[in-house]
């Protein structure tokens, strides 16, 4: 397998995958460029081939609910009470994203991370709540990022809030993960509760836990599975409870295990002749869990959870990197550090917060655009802070793309996601897209195009014309004055690339998940 | 003259000025600690006179509505379409302030730098407009910064937008300054008849043009003025006309005139055995100038004019630095660049942005927290990013005592600026303000009390209750959560603040101003 990975790469990755139709256009208008660019980002991933002597390890952390404007590099980190030195080093270290994208809520942006594609192409386009159906998820049809990696000769292993399904087919061990340590839900249903007040007491007089929703008892003892619970699954073995997500407490421990094993697993990896992929859906910054050592982060005025789980989380980020140094690996490591979405105001003032309008759930950038932070010693030049547009799914594809098997990602489906090593690596105006649909559950919510964004407003267009805004999002970030004029020449490309973008979803149609499946 | 300058300080700068009243408690709680402070700072002011031969030159840069969220540092710049690299250098090699703070408009914060005191105890808390009555402005009885760094043996020049009183004894020339070439308001009409579209016209039908307000023309024969015109005053010889600023054209050319000029007066003025204070009131970004030149700034999709001022006064603000380190004076001089107010979005999409909600005129975040940066070779360690609280007026006292003439500050009425050299020099957490006024016109607005933020809502507090909401900056800085409820503590404390500070002005009443004066 060793000499395998080592082969030589073509000059020109060939791609066998198949794109959404906005791509192919661009890949015309640049492919001169684009080719001139790949002979020398090849070159660059030769040489460091060459130097460690297989792929590069890739780790992939995916916060929880942290809005543009919580990290100290986006203006917030102490001026929100919560420094983040470790999160800042890596901007200054390596290329903080000003234009990059989730999906606008959770388990949408764990699909689209897992699989490369807009999750409302995979069937699954909304938030799983505890004792849903049963069938909404991670599709065991999808193609996950790690069964590509694992193909490409990769130790593969996820640690952290898994949220795409709940059954055995779609657990992490059945997705191409070989080691996975996960809890399924947010855990902590304190957290809904207002934990804050209630740290201390046990049982809260009156309200309603989840475990009381209908169907919830039944669908634990049909599956076997406490839905609080978390889990360690092997690949081919399945997978056991280790412990249960049912207090503040539990959520700290959890954390706390999940950095000690990631720390372990790279130090039993880092000599392998394979490389790694660590994907970790870290908790933070739910608001559900409250460390006591970090409850007291400076210039928050009291308890505030989500305050402290940011600390909690920037000292783990801290020993990642350490590990990485030590190991003497971290010159052959990616690591993207994004966020899943926007804040959650609701759980104010335990809540994210960003400088952009809207919030999780929204595709107003509030919701959608992230904090992102690639950090790559070596190959990423420090100090980068690009404007170009970057979005979860590109993950999948960079990650394709780095691995070797560019040319084996899926081609009888449609991957969304575009490969930005020519942004990781040559550096600002060298991103790949110009274009992004923002999904709205399973309809197209907002589209961007270069500066320009035209949200879809449901229901309007009967006057004859579109039901349309269009803003220009570097004037006016905080979409605060959307016009139509002057962009009126702006509504027919806008719709031919929304027409070219459904017409291709007769040829590879949205996944339909449902109870006869 | 020279002799006593370099005469050595008192360990502790005795003040004989007047503060306001919360600071002789912060005072009182930190005298052990600030008293250790100041004999540290002499020591670097005294080593650098040493080297230097003389004080230590200040200029300071007044920006027009550039808001929280404009240049580079402030994740504005190229985000923004028009990159600022020379602004983000300043704050990379100095010190950006997250909490600076202005007045709400353009008048009230000229007036504040210039007295160090809230415009509303210099009787004139208002923007003044063409024509208006001529008694409102910088009242001769106001000491300026200027009047007190004269005294102090400084040479004293002012370039840009005075904007504080048309009359002649209201002037720069007779308000301290030795040389001022300057506008009186903001010239370039063609700005607010919507200058993006009628770049090249001369005439627009039936617009209104401010000539035409009643009684301007009546105004300008009274005083022998233009009040489009731009003037160059002396010290002791009065002023005369240089030109108008009737076109876009003309305020581009203005802006060239007056970084030359700066350039040419610092040349100048770097061998003398006197140190100088240049107050530097740009233009920029005012959306009335257009300069050709720049009109193209990148990522912005047409012509913008406040983009293509940004763009020309980083430029101006290159030639600045690159003449001071020419000099060999780098080292000697603070420079510090500061906004006058927030955006005024009326203007959009030639319009500053901010991240904070609401806009100039406000005293909401958006309207009266700024960018501003500091910087000074040698002195201030480079990439700070305090949070420390920063207010306009403190500008006036730390020019003081930079100047050795701390003692001497005006000890005849309230002096609201707070000396923040410790901050400057000894850095974050060593500023000396935890309290701030923020006036709305003649009354106040919002208090500011370490990070909590009370809005005085008028005409409320009928049902008995204070008529309050107060606000964590630091959990909310966009203000959207307002609340009483968990700060119900809060509320005597920003009351007693306020009585304390109303009950001073007994003694030290505002200045009333009027036409009998």
């Amino acid at each position: 397998m060793a000499t395998l990975l080592i082969a030589p790469m073509p000059a020109i990755p060939v791609s066998a995958q198949q794109h959404d139709a906005w791509y192919y256009e661009s890949l015309k208008r640049n492919k001169r460029s684009w080719s001139q660019e790949d002979k020398e980002i090849n070159k660059k991933l030769a040489a460091l081939e060459k130097r460690f002597g297989k792929k590069p390890n890739i780790i992939y952390i995916l916060a929880d609910d942290v809005g543009w404007g919580e990290p100290g590099c986006y203006m917030g980190g102490k001026l929100r009470g919560t420094p983040t030195p470790t999160l800042d080093r890596m901007a200054d270290k390596g290329m903080m994203f000003l234009q990059a994208y989730a999906e606008p809520s959770c388990t949408p942006t764990r699909l689209a991370i897992n699989t490369g594609r807009h999750p409302a192409r995979t069937g699954c386009n909304t938030v799983l709540w505890p004792g849903g159906p049963s069938y909404l998820g991670l599709a065991p049809e999808e193609r996950t990022i790690a069964e590509v990696l694992s193909d490409a000769g990769y130790h593969t292993a996820m640690w952290g809030k898994w949220h795409v399904g709940d059954t055995p087919e779609m657990a992490p061990e059945a997705q191409g993960y070989d080691y996975a340590h996960y809890g399924l839900y947010n855990g902590a249903v304190w957290g809904w509760l207002g934990v804050e007040h209630l740290y201390n007491r046990k049982e809260v007089a009156g309200s309603a836990h989840w475990y009381d929703f209908p169907g919830v008892k039944e669908y634990e003892e049909k599956y076997g599975i406490h839905l609080d619970g978390y889990m360690r699954g092997i690949k081919g073995k399945g997978r056991e409870e280790t412990g249960r997500l049912t207090s503040p407490e539990d959520m700290t421990k959890f954390e706390d295990i999940s950095i000690k094993e990631i720390c372990e697993f790279i130090d039993e990896k880092a000599g392998s002749d394979k490389p790694f992929f660590i994907y970790w859906a870290t908790y933070a910054q739910q608001i559900a869990s409250s460390p006591r050592k970090y409850r007291h982060a400076e210039g928050v005025d009291h308890v505030n959870n989500q305050a402290a789980q940011l600390a909690q989380h920037n000292d783990h980020l801290d020993q990642l990197l350490k590990t990485l140094e030590d190991e003497g690996i971290a010159e052959n490591t990616l690591v993207v550090w994004y966020s899943d979405n926007g804040p959650m105001y609701a759980f104010y003032p335990n809540a994210g917060f960003s400088y952009l309008r809207g919030e999780k759930g929204d595709v107003l950038e509030g919701g959608v655009r992230v904090p992102a932070i690639a950090y790559w010693p070596g190959m990423i030049k420090p100090g980068q802070k690009p404007i170009d547009l970057l979005h979860v799914t590109d993950m999948f594809t960079t990650a394709g793309r780095l691995a070797g098997v560019y040319d084996k990602l899926p081609d009888d489906r449609i991957i969304d996601g575009v490969d930005q090593t020519a942004l990781l690596l040559m550096g600002e105006g060298h991103g790949r897209r110009n274009m992004m649909f923002h999904y709205s559950g399973a309809n197209i919510g907002a589209v961007r195009m270069d500066q320009y964004k035209m949200h879809i407003i449901p229901g309007g267009g009967s006057s004859g014309l579109p039901s349309m805004k269009i803003y220009n999002i570097i004037r006016d970030p905080r979409e605060e004055h959307g016009k139509m004029y002057p962009y009126l020449y702006l509504v027919s490309p806008f719709q031919s690339k929304i027409a070219e973008h459904n017409e291709m979803k007769k040829k590879f149609p949205d996944r339909v998940l449902g109870p006869t499946k």
